[in-house]
């Protein structure tokens, strides 16, 4: 059984035959799917499993304790989102493990297999929402109130799926057991494909804010009113889609994205009375994802105002530029045998815990370089031997 | 029992909690509701109801025939619409029979009423389709492939709620029934209010069509993706919103609006794959609504160019300027004793049928100016005022 095989496993689960490829969004019926799969594997195992207060899934291979080498990712995706982005990581951690145990290794620090809760965003709109809750970089109450499409509750959702959202928060003592981490994830760009690799040790994360701006004007006919009389908020919202481009493209290695704009009431002969959407804004170093952030929200106050409508704008989440931890960088290169170095523009709890316990990456080489879409793609030799990289690392660090 | 009274009787249903106001689609759990109810009113006033092939409801007032006076709206609304736009039309004709029974009329033409299916477009994006169908406006076999936004054809919803879609298409039959039509409506802006008037003469129908715009590009990581890799539908969508208004303003009473735009997959965290719009374009005068639109197409061929996108923008319906029968016009004229004529930017099926029989049209004072949102409001004496002026003109027709 391969992590190539793992994934198979799974490969049927959560298609998105509207959108292609994946969605599986924290706790809906296939992310649920997915962790008792998940459980299943590792109880196989004989691995621990125990879900904490945040719903975060750990799998155990020796005695939860401090100084444990602790390795995984997660499973929910990002609608229509690709098969690799999360489970790629998990299913090579449970590869790892056969690999140690085929080898006869016996690990002189506990290991443990995590999964985290609600990665992408996907349901809730804050990202790596698993990690910011066990860290205690999120308010376990504003968490609570999160709120999805449909207008359910973060708290209601993890609820119905047997999980008590009055138990969420910052959970030091779980914290406490990990005395490193390691995530592996397929890489979301064509750095490997370049430089033709297979793996690489990731060096940093860039800042990345998530802003909900809500413009808010006047519904109406759209035969009978005047364009002299309109409040259109969607005339605003479009400069924003605009202004992001604009204004990042000024800006030196900028990132700026409106992927998700939902106009309501949202019919075809209907003026919108209200146009909500999302800027993804990601720029290298700190604070100057703030300066982008501010230049475009700058941009659509103004055109709010020609427009006559009101606008209000969110910041629903930020995180700092990450660095990994340089020893455990160095120690996993060494083992490894000096592979690349890589820089990601995209988030990942590792990301999150890097700020409290020693983190870092691996990417797996994606030949599309396309994430969070369908054509996400790793070979399969590519997959088994990020997976076997893997397993040497954590033998190096449990040994 | 008023026409205020019988609105009351549905002002419960087809409510909709996120959006505000109505959503009563055609074939829906809320229309069908509504349909139930309008065949009972028409049955408790000894009216023979019957459903034509093509999904349109009928109550006669004597023996179905040629020359008979009809009357009539719909039941349908846009997503979150008002309470009066189609319903007062049917309640106005419910309560012009109780006033014209109450004072002993005997019609010596066959009356009839209408509830005319999808007048809104608000589930299959063909606006008018009732009469359309009723007429031959649009081909049967298109109009049993529309699609509404969960991807159920015509047909399916027809078949589901008991019609037989196979017989769907042009019945001259029908028609032939039809003496004159016609529809009280409230108005959709505020030339009453102006002229302090509660009732009004129609007199033109902007021509009217709807264009779907879509764009296709590469979904991809908002994070990882470099701005020059991208190719995000999202930024020509931008363009076609702004470039309407700015074509819209720069042509003489158009209008043109984009109330319904859908980013796929609709991530926060993803560039968009493929962003749908529509447009909706109404310019008075025949021919001007397509340069408009070919004005705003180039727009779009443009940006979507620039972007490395694709783009294909398709017809889904058109109407031309429609002018009321002159002299239904002077006759209603001469029993209203000189009300106001007012033109509308709205489209109504007695403007689909006019280019068959001879119609007209009937707007009751709105005093917010406001339509197709929750604001959208008559007062209940103008109401009432409206179908007192409806029975007149019915007893003036079919006498």
């Amino acid at each position: 059984m391969t992590a190539s095989d793992l994934l198979a496993q799974i490969a049927g689960t959560g298609r998105d035959s509207a959108r292609g490829g994946y969605s599986r969004h924290a706790f809906d019926a296939a992310e649920l799917d997915l962790r008792t799969w998940f459980t299943e594997q590792a109880q196989r195992r004989d691995l621990d499993v125990e879900t904490d207060r945040n719903g975060n899934i750990w799998a155990w291979w020796g005695t939860p304790g401090p100084d444990a080498v602790v390795t995984g990712s997660h499973l929910d995706s990002v609608p229509g989102g690709g098969a690799f982005d999360g489970p790629l990581g998990v299913v090579s951690a449970l590869d790892a493990v056969d690999t140690l145990r085929a080898k006869g290794f016996t690990p002189a620090r506990p290991i443990a297999l995590m999964v985290f809760a609600e990665e992408e965003g996907g349901r809730f709109g804050v990202p790596c929402l698993g990690s910011r809750l066990l860290t205690g970089a999120i308010d376990a109450d504003r968490a609570r109130g999160l709120r999805d499409p449909d207008g359910m509750t973060l708290a209601e959702a993890a609820k119905r799926a047997g999980h008590d959202p009055e138990r969420f928060g910052a959970d030091p003592a779980a914290l406490a057991r990990i005395g490193c981490f390691v995530e592996l994830h397929v890489e979301q760009g064509r750095g490997l494909v370049d430089v033709d690799a297979p793996v690489a040790v990731g060096s940093t994360v860039i800042a990345h804010g998530r802003y909900r701006f809500s413009f808010a004007g006047q519904g109406n006919h759209a035969g009978a009113t005047l364009l002299a009389d309109r409040r259109d908020p969607m005339l605003p919202a479009a400069e924003v889609v605009a202004a992001a481009r604009a204004a990042a493209r000024r800006t030196a290695d900028a990132r700026a994205t409106v992927g998700r704009l939902v106009p309501t009431p949202g019919g075809t002969n209907v003026i919108a009375s209200t146009v909500d959407l999302w800027l993804d804004a990601r720029v290298p170093g700190d604070g100057r994802t703030h300066a982008l952030v501010e230049e475009i929200t700058a941009a659509a106050r103004e055109a709010a105002f020609r427009e006559g409508c009101e606008v209000t704008v969110t910041e629903e989440s930020y995180s700092d530029t990450v660095t990994f931890d340089a020893g455990l960088r160095d120690r996993m290169d060494g083992v490894l045998g000096g592979v690349p170095a890589l820089p990601t523009g995209a988030g990942h709890d590792a990301g999150i815990l890097a700020g409290h316990v020693p983190s870092g990456m691996l990417y797996v080489r994606n030949p599309t370089g396309i994430s969070h879409a369908p054509e996400e793609f790793a070979e399969a030799s590519d997959v088994d031997t990020g997976a076997g990289e893997l397993a040497r690392v954590l033998e190096n660090l449990a040994g």
